[in-house]
Formats: structure tokens, sequence, C-alpha cells
């Protein structure tokens, strides 16, 4: 194992000298997913640099707010491995919480080969707060998703070789899928909109609020198992952290109710191996066409 | 009925001469709750900023783009009725869906009673599109909430004085709350986190995607029924408009199912009169701590 984890290279970035709120950053080939980037993998490299600026406490004694409590991006076009800039502004610094802003950028191929224009990928929003800080009161009615032990889930090496071909993703991750929500990977979806299971760090780097943004897009979409088997660009995905997760596997559900118009819904819970409800998420995504 | 509707003069909007994408609006005194303008009306307003913006067709003839699909805002402070300024960005147009960033903000008083410096009190992040071309398709397990006929419902001229007093919003809407979601209003909350109702406007103006934005914040907190009687400041609202709404009355219900670190989330859904899920929406709201 080395001293810095995959996804801490992945979402590590440098402040621009004579910029300020701008960050260097470098998408490495590993978090690609069918056409793309993980978009997960992008909200967490973006949030890493709003982290940076809302972090530090203000010179009239405003505490920093570390932790992503409410953050939402909007897609604008698939990232791709390579060189990127995060170009940060805080919107208000609060005694409570901070806002902050956020744009992925990447040059686009110029016509010499060399670096062209900026093509944004990603806006963001979000607010930041204190998790540590916060009362560990809890009132739920929500109940953790029952699955077998990972032992008894499906790899993602049993995933078919189509599938893996374009997944670089899968190799970072230890993702163990409920065998009742992976009839797609044998060509028979459930048609429930469910899919449910157990992911950890391959190398072992423990689950924190930055993670949990990579968590809430790590599974294969939903729509897998309503028998759509194309790909779902996300639009806009939005997620909540309400609670730092303890070191562990993380059990995570995605699920969607209702498919219209060629849009859906796709809702992601996570939970800690305390047992704890840590992060919520909601995107909308277009459906690609069935084919017939 | 007067010829524009009372929400329909709330969000109107107008072009500020040698200031793209800037608009002048008066919020009215008629859409206070609690210590504040309710945060869905803000959202309509600014959502109706940014529709003018993006809904025209560019001039290399890519199409303009009326409905919001998903908006989010990130609330900053609470509005207050008086002048107010909606500053629009295109972030990005698109064939299909086009991105657009708002902020609303309004004068400080100044010091000699004027105008001071501007105070924001929202940010928010769009994607629209044409929900007039998507197709008919719907694939749901999403069932409608289950409540009595209006005229068995509960109005809110039955609520608490002490609600009322600070609720001049709920004179422009015809709320009926099924009673079994009503016991918060007898001081006997059922602890349970669902409140649902039936929405229309009190002078007859028909749903739109504008107004499902005003839709998924006007019911009363969630929290109500948890047994918490405090106001439940926004700190982010998301919305995702699935379909153009039918006129007639809007089935609502508003849920929750953690409560964590005095912090929690409300989901909306909004059926239309058609029996269609045509609204999803989900907040993160700060419980106020209940009085011991």
């Amino acid at each position: 194992m080395s001293a810095v984890s995959e996804f801490d290279e992945a979402i590590a970035v440098l402040g621009r000298v004579g910029d300020p709120g701008a960050y260097d950053a470098m998408i490495g080939e590993g978090w690609r997913i069918g056409g793309g980037v993980n978009g997960g993998l992008l909200l967490a490299l973006a949030g890493h640099a709003l982290r940076l600026e809302l972090a530090e406490p203000s010179d009239d004694g405003t505490p920093g707010h570390a932790d992503p409590m409410a953050i939402s991006a909007y897609y604008l076009s698939p990232g791709v491995p390579g060189p990127a800039v995060v170009r940060t502004d805080v919107v208000r610094r609060g005694r409570a919480v901070s806002t902050g802003q956020a744009s992925l950028v990447q040059p686009a191929e110029g016509d010499g080969g060399g670096p062209g224009p900026e093509v944004e990928r990603m806006r963001v929003l979000a607010t930041y707060g204190d998790l540590g800080s916060v009362s560990d009161e809890v009132t739920t009615s929500a109940q953790p998703p029952e699955l077998p032990p990972p032992d008894q889930c499906v790899g993602t090496s049993d995933a078919p070789p189509n599938f893996l071909r374009h997944a670089s993703l899968l190799d970072r991750l230890d993702l163990r899928l409920d065998p009742a929500t992976t009839g797609w990977a044998v060509g028979k979806p459930s048609g429930n909109g469910v899919i449910r299971g157990w992911l950890r760090m391959v190398d072992g780097r423990e689950p924190d609020p930055l993670l949990l943004l990579l968590a809430v897009d790590a599974l294969p979409p939903v729509t897998f198992e309503l028998g759509l088997p194309g790909w779902t660009p996300t639009l806009e995905l939005t997620a909540h952290v309400r609670c730092r997760p303890a070191p562990g596997w993380l059990r995570i559900q995605v699920s969607n109710r209702t498919l219209s118009g060629g849009y859906l819904e796709e809702d992601a819970e996570v939970w800690d191996s305390e047992g704890r409800l840590v992060a919520l998420s909601r995107q909308l995504a277009r459906a690609t066409p069935q084919r017939r």
C-alpha cells in the first residue's frame, strides 16, 4: 500500500500561484466508466478544492467548514483523463455553515494537438459545515438495506467483459453486489429499480465525507435492473453528507421509482459499518433508449 | 379575478437596460412564512428569470429551453418583501438541455434608511429543457399519495392563530391537509414524518413548471408532525420537474426519514390531477431545537 491512496491521489489539487481560488488537478486513467470519468470522482475532486477554500478560519474569527453537507453538481460535458482546473468562489462565510461554488474545466485538444480552449465539465454549488460539531442525536425511520454478507455477494470481476472494458473505475473499488439485484449481469434484469451492494476501496482507504461523494455514484446505474443496458448520463446530482462515516464497509442502495419522458431519478443511500445513514443523494439522469 | 394572477405578479421580472442577464423584481408582502419570504416563491422567481434567458433560441439555431428540469437553490439569508435583483448567467447552451446560474440579491437597509449594500439571498444552478418535446413513455412503481377528497381535508383557516400570524403566504394558497397528518395543529403530532395535502391557488392560477417550484415548498414543514414546532430554515433545495402538470388540484406529500445532528432531509412529491408524478424535490433543513 503506497503512502497516498489512489483516491487521495486522484483528488489531489495544487493551488495556482497568483490565481486565488484556482486549483490544478490531474485526472488519472483509472476512473473511467462508460464514455467518461466517473461523475462521483469529479464531484469529490471539486469538493476537495472547495474544502480547501472553506476549511480555513477567517481573519475575523469565523470558523472554517471542512465537511460538504449539501453539494450539487450540474454536469455539462463528459470528463476525460488529463489535466483539469477547479475554479472556486466563496459565496458566503457563516458561523454554522459556509457556501461555495466551483467550476471544473479541462483544456480541449487544440488544432496542433496542444491544449485548446477550456471546456467546462461541471458546475457545483455546495454548503459546508463541521460534522464533528453537530449533536449525536438521531431520529430515524430509515432502515439500512438488508443484503447478504460481502463474501456471499457478487464481485465486479464476475461482470461481463463488455462492461469491464470501459470501467477502469472498478479496479479501484471492492464492490460486492447483492445477487438479488444483479440479474442484469446475466441478461435477466429483475425489472425492480433497485441495486444494492457493499463498497470499500481496494487499497484500504477508509471512507470520509469526500469519499462518500464518490460512493453515491459508484454502483452500476439502476437502469441496468430496469432492462436498459445503455449508459445514463447524469444531468444533476445532489448529495447530502449527514455524518462522518466509521471505518469499514459501506452499504449502498440505489433506487428508482419513475422513469418518464426518457429521464429518471436515481436515489442513493449510503450506510456506514456502524449502521448509520451517512449520505443521501439523488440524481437526474437521461436514459439511453432501449435497442429494439 | 384580475388579469394577472397573484403568482405571476409575484414572479414578474423586468430586464435591466444595459445590464445583460440582470432582472429587477419586487417581492410582495403576501408570501411571508415564519421569519422570511417562502423559499419556493424565491425559487420560482429566480426560475422565471432563468427561463427568460434560456427559452430564446440562439442565433446559431440551438433551440430554447423553457422548462426547469433540475434546479438547485442554496439559501444564504432570509428573503424579505421589497425590491430584489436576479442576476443570471448562461453556463451552457445545448441541443437537448441548457444550464444557467442565478443569484438573487436584495439591498440591505442603509444607514440613512435608504438602500445599503446588496445582500445575497440565494444562489441557484439549473438545467432547463423542453418538457413538451419528451416522450409520453412512463415506467413507474411510485403511487400517488392516498388522501381524502379536498372537502374532507383541513383548510388552513383551521390552523392555530399563532401560525397564521406570520403566514401571509397561506392567503394565496387553497391548501387542504389530510387530517391524518395534522395532529400537530392540535398539539398532537403523530411522530410520523409525513404531511399530505391538496393544493391549488386561491385565484385559480393553474399549475405549470414554475408554479411547481412553489408547490414543493408550500406545505407546513414535516418537522411539525415530528413534534418540532419551530421553523426549519432550508439550506439547500433541489427540485426535478418531470412533466408539465394538468390543470386542477395538485396532490403533495412531504416526508422525512432521518433527522440527525440537528439537520433533516424533507422530500416532496407533487402529483397532478391526472395522477402523474410531476415534480420531486429534496431539501436539507436545520431543525430548531425543541423547547424543553
